[in-house]
């Protein structure tokens, strides 16, 4: 049998628990040219928020009555499909789901020996190709940059980050917590870490940044990103990758200091990162490289059972997690 | 005697009158490398409304007491100047005054014969190299765009929108009124113009622009920029040259819709015409054969008196005008 998470109703501001609903159903047999794969890991990302509105945006919504839209990582139990063998590790966006039936097209082999599973979800996976695209082609992150990055110890920003001290940047990131900045700072390699939760941003800013900041990776805009654009130098790129705390808004606060653009002649520029898709294997070489050399590190935040689905998806948003936000649900 | 504009406070909003004064103070003696200017025409921009406030920007302050900053074009009635001699026209930055000394530095001599000399104030000005910099560097126009202009009526936008014709873009413009609007399209040779007043603009940008909106010139802020944002298509660029319906709001609005940004991989980037000094040349030099050849019309709206300073500025804001605001001094 099949458990999956069904997306019931349309959520205005937070979702609530019957958003979705949990079902069962039998599982389905692949037919020729299809794959029959059992998911192991689904991803669970912010920007699952925005697939559930009723509004044109960069993807369209899950529907009513469908599988709740996730990536995943999964093992293939039944081929009838030329490229793909039984046993095979394919990533792919199966949604939170135990099985599910595919042609293909949109599965990528992954080996499952040489990293975790979960890595396919996290630094090998759009959350990391997000990162390296991010910071480096909207960022344009170059040596000696004074890089911003918010959501520091979130799944994007903890990677973001991190590149951008290979490359030679001195970078500041923002947190919510002492525990989480700690973090960022040992563990990552941050120069520094804000606590925006017991600390004035702001005075913070002046303190690690005192000649301004060249690039800021904003992850949830907000306040933050007002405070942010208030301390840019000129030339700066202001990389839209996400904005967290405005999700769940009703009513989305817009950036009242964005004339900071006209006085640093800087540019905000928003990403999403399909458009990169021909490059994701030169990404995941490089960052599979990073790692190796010790220099990138990615941490998962393992959560276990698909009925658990819904306490996992609200941790995405209550800042309890370092790292990448994972569901095992084989 | 040389009457000038003196700030004498910072304004909270819009500028009381009493913001400045009117001083007469006797006219000075040029000092050996000094020119003397008998300033003719004074230059009226929104972007004066941001010099009056004392906080970081592109460009320092006016400070109290000062003759107010302003573009100026004038004729040298003594110089002890090599590089100039008595009866030369110049454009500068002389500031609301009859007279003025300078050094020469930031004196550019202009042909008083071949045009009029308020054109050095608007289409060969700053102004509009504003537009010609804002449009081709930072819009990034090319053919077969569809570019939207706030303050199309107005100086920067006219000349912005009619470069966007003749390198071959749909252009649409905004304006308030009818009349503006009428003047947007027949005379100036826009596509449409959406007159904000009188009608819906989002439903006007739909019925314009079905397609969306490539490029979005944006003079004015505001909630026009929210529903510009709104209508923006994948890889757009908004050039922020000016916020006019926000420099004398006591609390800026942010666009709520900057996300729109995010879903279309848009960028939106300020400018300062500064940045482009060292074109300011060759882009005259294009402007003045665009104007030769018939392509491309500037209007002045000349005000008389520097004791009308205060009423003419006004007109900056109150949308009662067409093209540049000018002020004659002599």
């Amino acid at each position: 049998m099949n458990k999956k998470i069904i997306l019931k109703k349309r959520p205005v501001g937070f979702p609530a628990e019957d958003t979705w609903a949990l079902q069962t159903t039998a599982v389905d047999e692949p037919k020729e040219g299809e794959i029959l794969v059992e998911t192991q890991y689904v991803s669970l990302d912010p920007a699952m928020r925005g697939w559930l509105n009723d509004q044109k945006s960069y993807i369209p919504p899950v529907q009513i009555n469908d599988v709740m839209r996730a990536g995943t990582v999964g093992k293939i139990i039944q081929s009838k499909h030329p490229n793909f063998k039984e046993g095979d590790f394919v990533s792919g966006g199966g949604g939170v789901q135990q099985f599910y039936i595919s042609d293909g097209k949109n599965e990528f082999k992954v080996d499952g020996h040489a990293v975790p599973l979960p890595k396919y979800l996290s630094v090998l996976g759009m959350t990391g190709m997000t990162a390296y695209f991010g910071i480096l082609e909207v960022g344009k992150i170059k040596e000696g940059d004074i890089v911003l990055i918010s959501g520091a110890a979130g799944a994007v920003g903890s990677v973001a980050g991190q590149i951008a001290k290979i490359k030679g940047c001195t970078v500041v990131g923002i947190a919510g917590g002492k525990e989480k900045c700690t973090y960022v700072v040992d563990h990552l390699g941050f120069d520094a870490c804000i606590d925006y939760k017991n600390e004035q941003v702001y005075e913070k800013l002046k303190e690690y940044c005192p000649k301004g900041i060249d690039v800021y990776f904003d992850n949830v805009g907000g306040d933050i990103l007002d405070l942010a654009l208030a301390k840019i130098r000129r030339h700066a790129r202001i990389v839209i990758c996400g904005a967290i705390s405005q999700y769940n808004a009703t009513e989305i606060k817009g950036p009242k200091n964005y004339l900071s653009l006209l006085i640093n002649r800087a540019t905000m520029q928003g990403m999403v990162v399909f458009d990169y898709a021909t490059r994701y294997q030169e990404a995941g070489m490089q960052m599979a490289r990073w790692m190796a050399e010790g220099n990138l590190k990615s941490d998962e935040a393992i959560y276990e059972g698909i009925e658990n689905f819904y306490d996992t998806f609200k941790r995405l948003f209550s800042g309890d997690k370092r790292g990448k936000l994972v569901l095992k649900v084989s």
